[in-house]
């Protein structure tokens, strides 16, 4: 079993009018799809973040896959030294098509589940009413098809109040035990009293977490701290940006702190070490080099007493699979992972979409070989098609989504913020 | 495929009498072979140290395998949790059973290999010239055989001239381009020496280590200090028993200081990083939980700037099969590896015994399924039989050996030596 041929596209997902700290996002979330094609027939499948520049950059790199035996993941790291996102692109579309041959699961060729379902978070989000023309295309069109499922997105949440409806429709329609506000939006005390009726509303069984995206000054952090603390946290997510604060924040309250902003790989870890910057890390294979690294990542945290879970990306099924199945190996995953996919139900590119268990929010390990998930071909030339019609698909962009509602809007620290979403 | 049987089985094989810091090797080395069969009709292999004490805590824990999928060894932890040894043991036989299955090496189910010859160091010995009827079984019957390319035992090795000799027949017998002296044995100031008489005889490009088994005193260690730093070390090894004053030693001299004593599993990262007790990690797969754990410990080793290298127990085909697989796939093995196997050479149990190139003392990766390594069931059966015919086959034990020249023979620190032993 030999790679012969490798393709990336650029497809564009549909997306609310999300905020964050930096702005909000565009009407179209950028994903690449990675096919690796071998000698006898086979396609294993990868998606990636990024537009038309991630793609640029992967097909340069996806000449060096040809003639490779898809099992021999561990070569990638040599091929693309300090390229991560490139190793991880390669990797889990190289594991889809080792799990294809062999007949089994992507989950199997990491040492076997050690449970059956994976737990997931809400992520809720601030956001604008969707405008009219939202999802327009460079031509004018809109998405020319009506996704099934999809969660009703026209409202606004601006307001604590909102907020906690939002999470209601969250826990009943997806059954999520954990809710994690995306913050950094409103002011820290409104962020903060939502958090409170967020508590109020689902009681002690459910997990909290906030994440104002390194957005929060150092005393903001603090002054937040006494309420946080008597509402209860699973963990406090980059209240503030770069190790220093981190830690400063770290050292005055009993909340575990997370990140995915100041520890992105394995070379933050000494750091991250010795400074106690945070005890949750948020991974992501997508920038960690792969689902192979999560496991190496999972057995340092385990060792080092540090909490694990997954980060998440606006993405479709094939990124979700890998999450599951790298997640439902290791043993140390200690907290639900992060997922934007209720954003874009309705619009996957698999035809294996994923449903959570409205029960209790998890997802069932697929039990197909590889990943599980095969390209719905109509749906993904769809959205192929919608990538190439829209005005900006080199990358994303929250600042110029942003400038829809406010024409001056900039960034508060675009610089740190660059390092989330691209 | 479900596992339906295991057998442990322990075998005896011949080893001259090697010294070490507590005493001497006993006439036969004892190791637990491991047979994993499934319903399919295949059977995995597995090497551990040890005799029929280790058989019976690997017999209790086998019962637990029966039923399942050799995929699943990611589950050897949550059945064998703090139990590392027992993970390894059927984590190996797992691995060759999965690599048999599917037709591949388990390098490749590893990641793959990204070298395709593993280099291996020569273990030097300072020994007793072997005895009259040092291999007498309780029968008072010796070996009943004659083994094949068995290297030279007869001749005592107990000064710095010997040794040179002795390393001589190491370096042009099997390409070795490391040596390693096992010391704590003579006095320091006459293993110093022995170090600066192997450098003199094989020149600059020769990599020299010592490992006096933590049996030095920390002025003891210090005053080697400037000699072992002008003769150059790749690392010095232990040199003093514990953490702190491993510490000491390590803030005292450039060299790098490696363990395989007070770093033995994940649990110890913390504490070493935190201390920098060493720069180099001696692992050792039967220690750590496994060939997966070795692959997870690279990883961090990488990201820490620690070296990493593998110890060796005394050994046959099979452990030496799985040391290969699991360091033709770690990039970050930065040293050659221990061996003993030389000093057992031609008692080997499989049909596939190593030979290390006499070019560059490197192994090749085995390329058949799974281990690549075969059971010779005549060898096999012998060293069972000798196992079952010696005097005392429960566990290892160096100072009974050495009381056969010292009556009155105590070890220096058995507490602690008998961690490195077992």
């Amino acid at each position: 079993m030999r790679v012969t041929d490798v393709s990336v596209t650029v497809v564009a997902v549909p997306d609310p009018p999300l905020r964050n700290v930096i702005g909000c996002h565009q009407p179209y979330a950028l994903r690449n799809i990675i096919q690796v094609r071998t000698d006898d027939g086979r396609v294993g499948l990868s998606e990636m973040p990024g537009g038309t520049q991630a793609q640029a950059a992967l097909r340069a790199a996806a000449r060096h896959l040809i003639g490779m035996d898809p099992f021999a993941v561990e070569r990638l790291r040599l091929l693309f030294p300090g390229n991560p996102r490139t190793q991880s692109a390669f990797e889990v579309a190289c594991l889809d098509l080792v799990g294809k041959a062999v007949g089994r699961p992507v989950a199997d060729l990491l040492g076997g589940a050690v449970r059956d379902r994976v737990p997931f978070s809400a992520y809720l989000f601030f956001k604008f009413a969707t405008p009219d023309g939202w999802l327009a295309t460079a031509a004018g069109a809109p998405a020319p098809w009506t996704p099934l499922g999809m969660y009703g997105w026209p409202d606004a949440v601006l307001t604590p109040e909102a907020m906690v409806e939002e999470a209601d429709a969250f826990v009943r329609r997806y059954g999520f035990r954990v809710l994690k506000l995306k913050a950094g939006v409103l002011a820290p005390a409104l962020e903060v009293e939502t958090l409170r009726l967020l508590r109020a509303r689902f009681g002690p069984a459910v997990g909290l977490r906030i994440d104002p995206n390194g957005g929060w000054s150092v005393p903001e952090a603090l002054d937040a701290l006494p309420a946080l603390e008597e509402i209860g946290l699973e963990y406090y997510e980059d209240p503030v940006s770069g190790g220093d604060a981190m830690a400063e924040i770290a050292r005055r309250t009993p909340l575990p702190l997370a990140t995915n902003m100041c520890v992105t790989g394995f070379a933050d870890l000494p750091d991250a070490v010795a400074r106690r910057t945070a005890r949750v890390i948020l991974a992501d294979h997508h920038w960690w080099g792969g689902v192979g690294a999560l496991r190496h990542l999972g057995r340092f945290c385990e060792a080092f007493g540090l909490g694990l879970s997954q980060h998440s990306n606006t993405h479709l099924g094939i990124s979700l699979a890998a999450m599951v199945h790298a997640a439902a190996t290791v043993p140390h995953l200690t907290y639900a992972s992060d997922t934007h996919y209720p954003w874009q139900q309705g619009w996957d590119i698999v035809n294996e979409p994923f449903a959570f268990d409205p029960a209790d929010g998890t997802l069932p390990v697929p039990t197909g070989p590889g990943l599980g998930v095969t390209l719905n071909e109509d749906a993904f030339r769809r959205l192929a098609e919608l990538a190439a019609a829209i005005p900006a698909a080199d990358c994303r962009d929250d600042d110029a989504a942003m400038r829809r509602w406010f024409p001056d809007w900039t960034p508060k620290d675009a610089v740190v913020m660059r390092r989330l979403i691209s």
